[in-house]
């Protein structure tokens, strides 16, 4: 039986309006920027090693800001505009650091949609509790529908 | 016996200069798609699943571009600035896209030196062979040595 790949797909171009929003909510482990400093190799003793942390600003290891980015991507690949969405852009300043233990909420917003180029730009922000720890904008493409 | 950290930190602001120059090169593997999946929730399809894939206008399983931008804080947390180096911004362009196999060269050259605020403005690009598959900008913090 042929799959239906319609089904797997998220917004089409033309259901997505300003005011939309969608976010998830991750909690920052150990095990996480232990993951994210393999896949990424980013091993800057500010994430991995708490005496070195404690000599910092920080005081303490702080997640990678481009952990909290990746759940950026997270809301928009699966949630809104969802699966099949390709990224154009991102940018990201980071306000204030992530320490393990922290709730990241990973929230975006229709900004703007481009119908004729297929194209929709969204607010990103990255919140831990009522913190903005990342800010930026995401330009995403959706595809055609086939089949 | 105490700990040397100023032995473990990357460049301070006074030995950086516009056109230092560092990269890394990561030969993108199915392994690290699904890590980078698993640690960022993104299970974008066109991420995860071939028959999807073949279906887009990539034919095949592309990276999450978010993983390019990994590479780069990987090359800023670790060479240039290096350890102990602050994001505090990045631009990020998704060119083209990066397929398993494809080796990433993510490669960080400084553009700006600004002493007095401790920044560093660094241009940021990932190449796959010749081609740019993402381009955008850093800023750096460089926290004082202590101790």
């Amino acid at each position: 039986m042929a799959r239906n790949f319609a089904a797997t797909l998220g917004y089409d171009i033309a259901d997505l309006q300003p005011g939309m929003v969608a976010e998830i909510g991750r909690t920052v482990s150990e095990a996480d920027i232990l993951a994210f400093a393999g896949v990424s190799g980013d091993t800057n003793p500010v994430h991995l090693d708490a005496e070195f942390a404690a000599q910092t600003q920080f005081k303490e290891r702080i997640a990678h800001g481009m952990l909290s980015a990746a759940f950026i991507s997270a809301v928009l690949g699966t949630k809104l505009p969802g699966p099949g969405a390709i990224y154009l852009s991102q940018s990201l300043r980071f306000r204030a650091p992530v320490h393990v233990g922290d709730t990241v909420v990973a929230r975006v917003t229709v900004k703007e949609v481009v119908p004729e180029k297929r194209r929709v730009v969204l607010e990103t922000l990255c919140l831990v509790g009522e913190t903005v720890v990342v800010e930026g904008e995401a330009t995403i493409y959706i595809p055609p529908r086939q089949g």
